[in-house]
């Protein structure tokens, strides 16, 4: 998709009117992007779509077309989309590097630009890191699962055809792969990413052939080397896999061997073990087994409890959407902390929902083994050590003060410096390995998928007195009705 | 999104490799698209995404880039590729028209063509229906939901952020449209979809002044007949409502009155009845009330259950991702029903999900009132009457006779003749009121959110035995093991 500046909501446009018409348009503004839980009940989230993020961001601008329509809109002075058509990023991002693993409360990006630049990018970069980041933890809970069988197992995206909409897939396909999927069905995500492309076949080839038989020599015959066979048209331990046997010896006895066979239908877990005894016994021990309809971590989880031999998951509705409980999406949010030098506060209801002021560092500790045991958010002056206090940022009574021996690391980057990228772009197997490096250094069952162990966050003092300092002030200044 | 014909699963590729190098790739096909499950447990859809679809189908060509890319993956014959370079859609399609009222187990749309062309598109117009039949469906909830309160009210798209993907978004917000929304806030879908774009104001704008008074004037100046005003920065009945009132009076005294005010917090049952009651008493009736924060057409049912006084309700998260109970996706299938003239079947181990071989009509009968009284699935040269026996799709069992005095019309169009339009494209406004036109004429507890009405579809015996018959000789040609 070519970026508009148009893809944002009309309120950002209309502040920018005002913000312009008062000359307020080029105060300082600092934002910070997070979220207040991490993705379906889990223990971690996979920070994905910053490059995605920024490629969009950096290439705004106002085209003629745009001005027309926002000129039709009759709702902004002609000055006003005049100043438009200069506009451009011009700020500076500091951000967790794409593939990362991040928490809750974190500020996974910040913003300091001019108020508006800062504003208007602010709908596209929640959409497109919130929906990728959903995907990328969603498929590296469906990676875990698979990689729990003592054989080993690994997932593939499947779920284009009920993504939301084409860019829903083609996203979620390059997320998924972000988060540890090794391949797509989609063969556009192959172009555009150069995503490893995998398949099968469906069905209709076989119905199309009336004999299974005969349409398993078709394929194999086409396709020697990269045959996997799909066995649940007519009936999976009756037909296709007696049918697929039949081929995998003609196959052999040419010198090619059958790469596959897939179900798709019926208890997975119980037919999965059955052909991978009948595929053994018949001297085909290196073909494998795929198997597809209706997966998700969970499903995946129980297939390898009850002894299912499935080599590849492919996972196609609940990784393309990133359904399943509390999913969807991710209820990132973007939210204004300092204008020209001074903290900003939203307060509400909820008092832990209140955003945290100011500029800020994360602070990643690890042990001596290399593992990841607790981040901390600090001011931007301070330093984490031994018996700096920290409290829980959904619960400021419980805290406790950091202990020593750690090694202490700021995760972020400066990603973007006065509007350029002052980090290269990254390949995408490069954020996958990162993503894989830094899971494999979370504490024990953090990556559990039902009630995992929650990983440490902290707030420093110097940060929660800030913001019950803005508080008191914003509540003193409320009438009493 | 440029139309590309990448925008597959391999499956589809390596399958028309196949086709193509057997020669079987011209033989006549036919399929039929269909879902099984009224999305989010209701008793209907609303069919939307059609005209994208089409656009899309018609337009696709494999381009040098594309075929060079196929080329890369060393998987197809240079001939093939050739041929390829020729691909287009060249068929027939029957469809419901964009915007109908349908339910599960009819054929929605139904593709004649050559069988490399039926195949390739399978992919593509899945995943752009079903999305947007998803959404269609989620915001005709919503606001059959709104209309439930005797004071009226309507649905505003409002998901950008937290959409699957930037065009995710603006699929959602054309599907919402549609459905029966009235405007997004997205402003390149209005750029795009030519919809109403519609918004307030941003926390941040309130933050970035400092005085919330001062930040309401400010934006009323600037849009002195568009002001709708964010209440719930510092506090909403202490805070916001107050200067809300006094802009309005200031407003009013200058010639322009105040257009709204928005919750986005609290308990919106409440607070909005406590906001109407003190606009009222101001003098200011007739500023309306927007209410946002994670609401779906629950939410909206117990709002107006609890007395609440909105008027205009801007869904988010759940409106642009189909979120809720069974949501996320729906599961439209495109299943092979005919190969030149021979009824193709799938069989699986459930029986109803088998697909119903054959090419088939759909009828609608409507009663003396213009009420849609139930639909019927017939062989193509079947004609409902008074006393043919219908079954149950999902329990052939269950079945019964037509009554007569009804009026039977096939709802479905020829969309497409030998790869051309044969229907003017719809403008989204007419697509909006055919919608509207037919829920109004569903009956009475259709279109409740819980347990609703369960609208009847017929099969008719000659369709229910040439499923029978061909279930039999597939079974028939199976080994006993």
């Amino acid at each position: 998709m070519d970026a508009s500046p148009l893809f944002t909501d009309l309120y950002q446009l209309t502040m920018l009117g005002g913000y312009w018409q008062r000359g307020l348009h080029t105060q300082e503004a600092v934002f910070d992007l997070y979220f207040r839980r991490n993705p379906f009940g889990g223990g971690y989230a996979v920070w994905a779509g910053l490059e995605v993020a920024l490629d969009h961001l950096l290439s705004l601008r106002f085209d003629d077309a745009a001005l027309a329509y926002l000129k039709g809109l009759q709702l902004f002075p002609a000055d006003f989309l005049e100043a438009l058509a200069g506009w451009r990023f011009s700020g500076t991002i500091e951000a967790f590097p794409e593939g990362s693993v991040v928490f809750a409360h974190e500020p996974l990006l910040t913003v300091t630009a001019p108020l508006w630049e800062a504003q208007l990018i602010e709908t596209a970069l929640l959409n497109i890191v919130n929906f990728q980041t959903l995907i990328a933890s969603k498929a590296a809970r469906c990676v875990w699962a698979a990689q729990q069988s003592p054989h080993g197992g690994q997932v593939i995206e499947f779920g284009t055809r009920r993504a939301q909409g084409p860019n829903g897939a083609l996203s979620a396909a390059r997320a998924a792969f972000v988060g540890g999927a090794v391949g797509t069905s989609n063969v556009e995500a192959g172009q555009r990413y150069g995503l490893p492309v995998v398949g099968t076949h469906a069905h209709a080839w076989v119905e199309s052939f009336g004999s299974e038989l005969e349409a398993f020599r078709a394929y194999a015959e086409l396709y020697p080397d990269q045959t996997t066979l799909l066995l649940d048209t007519v009936d999976t331990l009756k037909s296709g896999l007696p049918n697929a046997i039949t081929v995998a010896g003609e196959l052999r006895a040419r010198g090619h061997e059958l790469r596959g066979v897939r179900l798709d239908s019926g208890d997975l877990a119980w037919l999965s073990a059955q052909v991978r005894a009948e595929l053994d016994r018949a001297g085909f021990p290196d073909v494998k087994i795929t198997a597809s309809n209706d997966l998700s971590e969970e499903v995946i989880e129980s297939i390898i409890r009850e002894g299912g031999r499935i080599d590849t998951y492919g996972v196609g509705t609940q990784l393309a959407t990133g359904g399943g409980a509390g999913g969807g999406a991710l209820g990132g949010v973007y939210k204004l902390v300092e204008l020209n030098g001074i903290g900003r506060i939203k307060l509400t209801g909820d008092p832990t929902k209140t955003s945290l002021p100011g500029t800020k560092r994360v602070w990643r500790a690890t042990d001596a083994q290399g593992h990841a045991v607790l981040d901390v958010l600090t001011a931007q002056d301070e330093v984490p050590s031994s018996g700096l206090r920290v409290s829980d940022p959904s619960n400021p009574l419980r805290s406790s003060r950091l202990p020593g021996g750690l090694d202490w690391h700021d995760p972020r980057q400066r990603v973007v410096e006065r509007g350029e990228r002052s980090t290269p772009a990254a390949s995408l197997p490069s954020l996958q390995e990162r993503a894989q490096a830094e899971l494999a250094r979370l504490p024990a069952g953090t990556r559990r998928l039902l009630n995992p162990h929650l990983y440490r966050v902290g707030v420093s003092d110097t940060l929660q007195g800030r913001r019950e300092t803005l508080t008191e002030q914003l509540r003193a200044s409320l009438p009493v009705r």
